[in-house]
This record gives C-alpha cells, structure tokens and sequence, in this order.
C-alpha cells in the first residue's frame, strides 16, 4: 500500500462526470497519474499492461469529452481497458483484476454500465458500435439512455476479417459513428499483413512530429456538416492528413494521423468530432504500446501480458514451474516432426507466442505463417495447403477456433483434406475467463463426418498425438491440450504414431469403470486413490479419441462394470455424447448400465485459478469420488449426491 | 435431344487441352456454344442459370490460355461453374446437373481433378488459391503438378471479410497468385456495402466503352517484372485504369477494369499476366449476370438459380406448391409481428429472398438490415441492436451461420442478450447437396449456457414459434425449420407465445415413445399408422425445446415406456444428447430403458431430393417404423434389423 503513487487528481474521480470540472493541463496531469495506478495495480495482479498504458491519455480524453455511459464507449479486446475501468466507478476494485471474484481482465457488460458491450475475441467493437448508432437512430433504450457509439480498435483487429464487415457496412449505412483506430503497430505479436504496411505508409512520408502543429490548428477549421465529404475534410486538412483513401474509399471519414498521447490533439480533436460528425467518422490515432513504463516500453512484447512484478524494476514474479507447458511441448514435438519431414508447415491467427509456435518460426521461417487475425482465411488456407500436398498444423485456441468453425465444415471436413488441427487452452482456462473458455470444440468438431478427435491425457501423450497427426494423412484430424503446465511425466524421444481409435487401459478394477478423455485423467487417478481407501478400486481409461471411438474398449468397459462414468473438459454433446450414442445404439442400456456423463456443466464460468473453475464445473478428483460413491448407492461423507 | 444448340467447335472439345487447337477468333465462336450449351442443360435440369452465363467467356479464356488441372482455377461459390464443367470432361453428363448420382452444382475435388478445391459458400478462393501457391513454392505436390493459382471471385463474395482476411495475407507474402475480381454487381441479391459503392466508381468516372480501345493496345505495354508496382502498371495503363487504388493499398497490382465478355480483351490480358505476373495481381473484369440470354438479362434475380424451364421463353417449369414454404410462412409472421412492435428488427448476410425477409424489408426497409456476405458482423451486429433495446431477427440459413459461431457464442450467449436467431434450411436440403446441409446448428447452439433451440414440427408451429422469440427477452432464442413446403396445416391467425421449455404430446400410446424434435414429426406420424397395422401404437410427443428440454415430459415418457426413440434432422450432439444426458443424469438407464437416438449419419450426403436424402440418413417413416419394429424386437418384413 506505501507504494502506492501519489494521484490527487485522480483521487478527486470517481466517475466519468468528475472529470468536467478540469481544465485541460489537468487532464493531462490526470492521465500520468492514471498511467502511475494502472503500472501499479497490474503489478499486484498481473494482467494485460501494455495494451492499457497505449491509451491512457485516449481513455481520459473520451471519458472527458462524452457522456459515458449514456454515450457508449467499445473497447475492442478489452485488454487495453483497465485505465477505463479505474474512471469508471471501479478503481476500488481494480487490485482484484483477473482474480476470483475480482474484476474481470475485460470489459463485461455485468459489471458495469460503462461496458455497454463485453469483449476479448478481436475486432467486434464496430459491429457492436454500429448495432448502437442503429439502435439509436430507430429509438431503441438502454437504462443509460443511447447516445454516440464509438468504437476503440487496435491495428491488429482491425486486420480481421469481421473489421473490414463492420466497415463495409458502416460505411454503406452512414449512420453518425465514430471509429478509433488505435494504431500501436502491434497487436500481441508484430503486426503482419498487407493492411499493416499501408498503415505504415500512412504517416512515413512526412514525419509524425511536423504535422503535429498542423493538427492543433486544423480542427477549428473541419467543415460543417462533416458529410460534405471526406475529400473536403481532407483539403481543409492539407499537411496533416496524408493518407486515408482505403478508409474513405469505404466510406468514412478520415481524420488523423494524430497523436494519442497528446491531450492537446486528443481534446480538440475529440470535441470536434462530437460537436459536427453526421456520418462514419475514423480518427486514426497514434500510440505507443507500454507508454511510460521504461519495461514495458523495453519488452519484445510492450509488456502485453505480464505477471506479478517489482514497479521500480519491472521484474515480473512467476511461481517455478514444475513441468513443460503444453504449448512448449506441442512447439518443440512440431519442430522435432518438421526436422524429419520437410512438408510440415504451421499456420496461426496472430498467436505465434501463444500457441508455441514462435519455436517453430525461428527455425523454419518459411515454412510458418501467421495469417494474421484472421481464423477464417487461416482455416481454408491451410486446406488448400493440404490439398496442394504440405502436411499443415493449423494452430489456434480453441475458442479462437470457433471464429473458424464453417471454414473447418465446409473447406476441410467436406473435402476430407488433411489438416491437422492442434487446439490449445482447450477446456477452462483461467484468468481469462469464460470468453476463453475451450468449452465447444469437442462438440463441434467430433459430430463433422470424417474428422479424427484426440486429447492429450499428459504432455507425453502430446507427443505421441503430434506425430500422429503428421503420419495422419488421410482427412482432417484435431487435437486438443489445455493451458498451463503439463504433469510432469517424462517425455518421449521420439513421439509414438498412435493407433486411429484405440483408447489405452490405465488401471484394471471392479464394478466402476472411469473413462476419460484428456488431462482430467490426473484429477480421475487421484479420485481413483481416495476410493482404494474406501475398498473400490475402479477401472481406469483413456479415450485417446472422442472420434472414433474405441467402440471394443467402450462396449467391454460397459460389459465388465455396473457403472461407466465418462469424464472431459468440454461441455454437453462431445465426448460423452459419442459413447452414449454408441451404447444407446448397441442396446447397452436396453439391460441397465449405470452410465454418467461428466461434462461442464451448463453455465460459463467466470475467471478463477483453473483448478477453482474446475471444482465449479465439478469435475476436481474429490467430486469425481462422490459421483462414483452416489452411482454405486455409497454414501460419501459429508455429501450425499454430489 | 432435337433442341439442342449447334455446337460444331464445341463438339471438338473434351479437355481444356483441346482448346489450344483455337485461332481467337474460334474461341470468340466457342464461347457463344459454350453459352448455348449451358442454357440447354440447365433448361433441362434446372440450377443455376445466370452467374454460368456472366462467364462464359472468362471461362475459355482461362482454359485456352492456362493449363488446368496443372493451373488451379478456383470458381468462387461455384455458381458459375457449369460452363467449367461443360470444357473440363464432364458435358456427358452435364444434363444430370444437381440430380441424384449426378454432378454437383458447385465445383467438387471427388469429381474432377479440374476442381482442384470446392466451393459453394463464399469467399473461399482466395484463401484457397494462396495456400496452393505458397505450396507449390515449397515444393508441394498434386497428381496433375501444381502451376499457377487463379481465383475468380464475385465483387458479392468480395464483400465478405474472409476475402479481405485472404487479401491481407496475400499481400504480405508477395507470391505470384492471380485473382480475377467478377464484377456483376449482383451477387444473388444487389449487392450492399460500401466496397460495391467503391468498386462502382472504379468505372463510373470514365464510360466503360472509351477505355475498351486503350485496354487492347495496352497489355503490350505491361512493364516486366510486375513487381516494378502497381503504380507503374498504372501509368502505362493511362485511360485504361481508372483506379484500384484499394486493392494496391492491399499489396495486389491492379488491372481493369476490362470487358469480361470480350476475347479480345481477356486473351490477351490473361496471355500477358501468365508471361509476367511475379507478385499477386487482381484484374478486374466487368461481366453481366445472366449474359446472352434474353430472358435472364431481364429477370430480377439475372436467372440466379431457375427451375426447368422452356428455352424459348425462359418460362420456367415449376411443380405446383401444395403448401406455403415455411420460409415464407416466417417471413410473413415476421412482418405480423413487427406490425405490433416496432422494436422488431431484421438482419440478413445478403439473402434477403432466400430468407423470407424480402417481405420484411418491403414493409419496414428502415428496420431491415442488408449486411451482405457478413455473418460474422451480422451476428455482433444483432446482438448490439438488442442491446441497444431492439429485438433483432438474426436470419441465416444454418449452414451459413457457422460463418458466425463464435460471435453466438462470445457476443451473444456469454453476454446473454436476446438475439432471435430465425434459422432457415436446417436439416437436408437437396439439389444444394451437401455442402449446404444444416446438419450442426442444434448441436452448436444446444450446448450454449443461456441459449433456447426450438425446432418447428410443422408451418403452425413456426408461426408460435416466431411469436415465442418476440416475446422471449431474457436471453437469446434459436429456432430452427427446414427448406421447402410446409405439410399443409392451417396457419393460426396469431401466433401464440409458447411456454419455455415445455413440448407436446401428439398421441398416447404404449409400449414405445417417440419423442420429435422439428420436421421429422410427420414421417412419424406415418410410421405410427403403419405400426398400428401390426397392433402398436406408439406414444407420440413434439420436444419443441432442445433447450431447455422438457425434463417432465422426458422423464415420464421414459418411466412409461419400454422404448424411447428421438429423431432429429441433426448431427449426434443435439437433442438426442441432450436428451441422453439427462436420462443418464437421472439414472434413468441404470434400471435399463431401449433408448434410441436417430440422428443424422456420420457421413456428409450427396444431392438429392430431400425424401431421398432423408432415406440415406435412415430417417424415412419406413425406418422410423423398422427402428421401432427392431427395438421392440418384433421382426419386420424384409429387414431384419434397420
């Protein structure tokens, strides 16, 4: 607490509203200050930093000329919304970001009215801003009533797919909207794509610096209507503006290049746009991402996400780790596979970091592509990759994967091409989360016609399933691991081509058989000691494949026990969908089976320590022991029916 | 047989190979044959008509001047592909277009080694055409080698983000890629949007028939390499191109536009772009949907998919309709419930006709939304508008919205706002064959915390239903009904709000249940009156819900019965698991119950007439009759076991 910084203006704010009664040079001492207790939170919780120091002076300056939350202000992401989150009635609880019960690391429309629309997934802020100026202009209410929509996008989401929608759109509807593009050249990982490079273009031909006072000058002089057109507003902006066309070409309005931590640009700028817009309006601002905190400003990343770490040295906290990462074990097999078999590539949407892939692209640069945020295209692309002979790993987070689901149907399911699809942070995941929940994809991706689903029990099995995957050259075939840390088990030199469809026996026992598939495989085999002492020693398996099922290990399973639980991290219509079809099908239940499904249950999770989430979802290794004591009709202490 | 065209150079052509035999001026001729063959056969089979049509020439042009298959042209959607079909070994049997064991509508990979990728949603080729020729630059292999990469795409698929995703990363990566923009102006509706505002103005400024001269003259011009820039190229082009500049930003060099129906244009642009092109080109090619033939010129839709029809007249052959289609039964109960709630919206991808919504767009075009090929920002965009205090119809076919998957689940579901989601042509649908079968929707929507999926079981049901999803504000609400004629119930004046979560019983019975959700209830019905000629008469109830299910109903159906079947026009991890779920939850099985569980085969199903379709997927009133038969263990006639 004695550390915290010294913030006498920002300890006057406890709304929006507060900040109408300074004048400018204080809001810019506001935002320094702001900038100090968002370094300073953060490092207590660890969370996305630099995104949020980026916009800093931004989130000040729209707080300070609009009506939040009447005026609806879209953060795109969210990662960059913690300063937000600080003015908008909620700095009391900003040490308990990203924590059990605390604030959630995004915006989210039940936490507040100043989050009229929740974010993470990438690039939807103009379609929601757009839905709100629609609503708007059709008398549509909110409690807060509706007035601006404006959307906050970042360089990198607005390289997707669903952005450019949004625009197109927009710019066809010409309904009063505003678009901030918050240009940082950098989204998690160095921005890539074709759109980045005009961007670039935008502001290198004539210095960032020399147009500077142009700006201050210029906007007094905006036409009014702004609808008389982009190529006045441009003419009358003559030296500041010198680019723009892709946007006005799509409609809209084009101002900037600005500076986004110059309050003296934000402000006027800002007010202008308030007072005249009729039409889509995009300012393009300028940031830097990590701005003002020398380690974040330093790091490879611009401290995107960080863990718990010293404010004065930026030096982060993290717990030991125990064993490899999931992801760290999926990068290192890949390249092991790749060294042997030159047709291997890998494709990822923007996350060469987050999915281990980072590994794979220092060493076979050619042969690894980021897309961009673009699952769609990442998808068919890596299709067309497989149907012109190469053996592509498409590698993206299961909840990302989702933005892809029709691509994966219609491009690789339909046409039986052999892609491999490696889907991280599958199941809970933590902080981030119930919008980074990898709770779908055993559904959504084992009821496609041809497709081969595996998870991986332990960071060997991993192994094992990558090399299956490349030796899988006959239709699609998906994996799934989840975040974090592996178990610790040895890890195999070579990874072993597993058997299509062959599940493996862990533990032989009686009455009870547990068949899992994934990493609660450790949650079942703990759950499995705790019933020895209570005299039941259960039969344990691994699925290995949701798709196609071990229908001869399923079918004797169901033979040999009263009871056959089932057990995944995935909701409702996966997995244990697959095997109470196969049962009902085979007319194992025409005689009685004590047969139990354990999925996610049927609500999203709110972020806590994945093991916390589990226990929600009840699926930790002592409610795994309660439900097969309450199917075998033994009471368990303390808990009846669990 | 006697009103087939002339076709004398035709009729020299069974490989594209063969049309290197052709002087230009032979080509010109082939291609008026071309066109008559292809108003011929589709006059026969019915189809699509005028996206072939706009074509034709583009068509021979691509096969006398590239070498397919070696060169992979990709035909976006694949609408316009009959005349592809017709030069690529398949006129034998292009009268069996669409038809049961016949040739598919689209481009197809089993079919022909001449579609090297398939297609039927849009905006795929681009994606496509990149991923092969990154794969033919690190040494990739097909069995007809792997040459140059083409994509023809319509400025209506162009719109769709996935297009600009590819675009994107195309333009980063500098391959040599060639992509042919078919500008009609008309994807299946008038296109919206501000890039068809954009690329009209690419030709408005100068007439198009003053350039047509200079663009003979000039591809002898074109610099060598291309890479010098696209603004060189446009230099030499002077009075040729008018701009482009949108596609330049995005790294592509710009040719057109030229007159797509010209030879004399296309040969030698297409001649010179194989010599030259190094880096991704877009040529920008102006056609007219349905060209050439006098009667779709003038239709509405240009000929955009016909019955059989006379091609004299153009007058088309359609059966009598005994009853309306259910997308017009929503369409109109849709406009009877926005009479009395003017908070009722509507948001289309550019299907306004497909989806009944014309109805809706003709009373109410301010509350109508056109967002064009945009599921992913259709669905955010809907979702806004709820909570911006509207009540927006999301209506997509189901195919389609898998486009929109993650935005379900991320904007809507997790933010619990009431988008009505109105999906149309779940189940099979026929001549559109597999490609556009809305086989997953219950599945990926049933499993969403939040979400409520109905099914209609008849065109009354439909109605309630829509009625229901107005009323329904605490939440999103699905409601899925299939392609085609309703059974012929009377259609309630009003449509009643129906209680969440509560189904229906049809008829009491014994012994077995048979417990529908959707469509499926009347081939039910049918197979009960067979049953009841061998003495069984079956209980028979309409789930109505998936979501919530009807867990009272559910469970005294179980209690009641020996037998409890589910039928579904879905894939398994829909109502059947869910379904499943509850009565494992229950332990309902562990006294033992003949549960079955009908659902879609693991096998994507080739066109046919939906009867037919649903006799492959096991699902006709005389299987549902034999599944009964079989599980009560009463042998049928003729088969021992369904």
């Amino acid at each position: 607490m004695s550390d915290r910084p010294n913030t006498p203006l920002l300890d006057l704010v406890t709304r929006p509203a507060d900040l109408k009664q300074f004048s400018d040079a204080q809001l810019t001492q506001l935002a320094g200050e702001l900038r100090s207790e968002t370094v300073s939170a953060v490092s207590e919780t660890g969370g996305h930093l630099g995104a949020g120091l980026g916009v800093v002076e931004l989130t000040v300056a729209l707080h300070a000329v609009f009506d939040t939350p009447r005026d609806k202000v879209i953060w795109d992401v969210g990662h960059q919304c913690y300063p937000h989150k600080i003015l908008t009635e909620r700095r009391d609880r900003i040490r308990t970001l990203r924590q059990e019960g605390g604030l959630s690391g995004f915006t989210k429309r039940s936490e507040s009215p100043y989050d009229p629309f929740g974010a993470a997934h990438s690039s939807t802020s103009i379609s929601a801003a757009l839905g709100f100026a629609v609503a708007r202009d059709l008398g549509g209410v909110t409690p807060e009533g509706l007035g601006d929509a404006i959307a906050v996008i970042g360089d990198g989401s607005m390289s997707a797919g669903m952005a450019f929608e949004a625009m197109n759109n927009a710019g066809h509807l010409k309904k009063r909207l505003i678009v901030i593009l918050n240009d940082n050249e950098m989204s998690i990982a160095p921005p890539v794509g074709a759109l980045s490079s005009y961007l670039s273009r935008l502001y290198a031909e004539e210095p960032f610096q020399e147009f500077k006072a142009a700006a201050k000058g210029a906007v007094s002089l905006l036409p009014e209507p702004f609808r008389e057109g982009a190529k006045r507003a441009k003419e009358m902006l003559k030296g500041m503006a010198v680019g723009g066309t892709l946007f006005e070409e799509l409609g809209f309005s084009y101002l900037g290049p600005i500076d986004g931590h110059d309050m003296d640009q934000l402000l006027p700028v800002l007010r202008t746009v308030k007072a005249r817009a009729t039409g889509p309006i995009l300012i393009h601002a300028l940031t830097k991402k990590g701005k003002g905190y020398a380690p974040a400003e330093a790091a490879r990343d611009k401290g995107h996400a960080t863990a718990k770490f010293d404010v004065l040295t930026g030096k982060q906290k993290k717990a030991p780790s125990n064993a490899p990462s999931y992801t760290s074990v999926f990068g290192n097999a890949l390249v092991h596979q790749a060294a042997k078999d030159d047709k291997v590539v890998a494709v990822t949407a923007a996350m060469p970091d987050g999915t281990g892939l980072n590994l794979f692209a220092e060493r076979y640069p050619s042969r690894c592509f980021d897309v961009g945020i673009a699952e769609q295209h990442g998808v068919t692309f890596a299709a067309a990759l497989a149907a012109g002979g190469m053996k592509p790993f498409c590698t993206m987070y299961s909840t990302f994967l989702q933005r892809g689901y029709d691509q994966v149907v219609h491009d690789v399911a339909i046409q039986r091409l052999p892609v491999r699809f490696a889907i991280d942070r599958a199941g809970l995941v933590g902080a981030d989360g119930a919008t980074h929940a990898g709770s779908f994809d055993i559904a959504y991706m084992a009821n496609l016609p041809g497709m081969v689903v595996m998870a991986a029990a332990d960071e060997a099995e991993l192994v094992h399933m990558v090399a299956t995957a490349v030796a899988h050259d006959d239709g699609p075939i998906a994996f799934r691991y989840p975040r974090g840390e592996g178990v610790g088990v040895d890890l195999p030199e070579q990874g072993e081509v597993l058997e299509i469809g062959k599940g493996r026996m862990i533990q032989t026992g009686a009455r009870v058989a547990l068949l899992s598939f994934g990493t609660r495989l450790a949650e079942v085999q703990k759950a499995a000691e705790a019933l020895a002492a209570k005299g039941i020693t259960p039969t344990i398996a691994d699925a290995r494949f949701a798709k196609p099922l071990d229908r001869g290990m399923i079918l004797q399973l169901a033979a040999d026990h009263e009871a056959l639980i089932t057990i995944e991290e995935g909701a409702v219509g996966g997995f244990g969908s697959h095997v109470a079809q196969l049962l009902a099908d085979d007319g194992v239940f025409d005689g009685g089976l004590k047969f139990r499904s354990m999925v996610l249950p049927d609500t999203f999770i709110d972020q806590a320590s994945p093991e916390a989430m589990y226990k929600v979802a009840g699926m930790s290794a002592e409610q795994i022991e309660a439900k097969v004591l309450d199917v075998l009709g033994v009471a368990s202490i303390g808990e009846k029916r669990a």
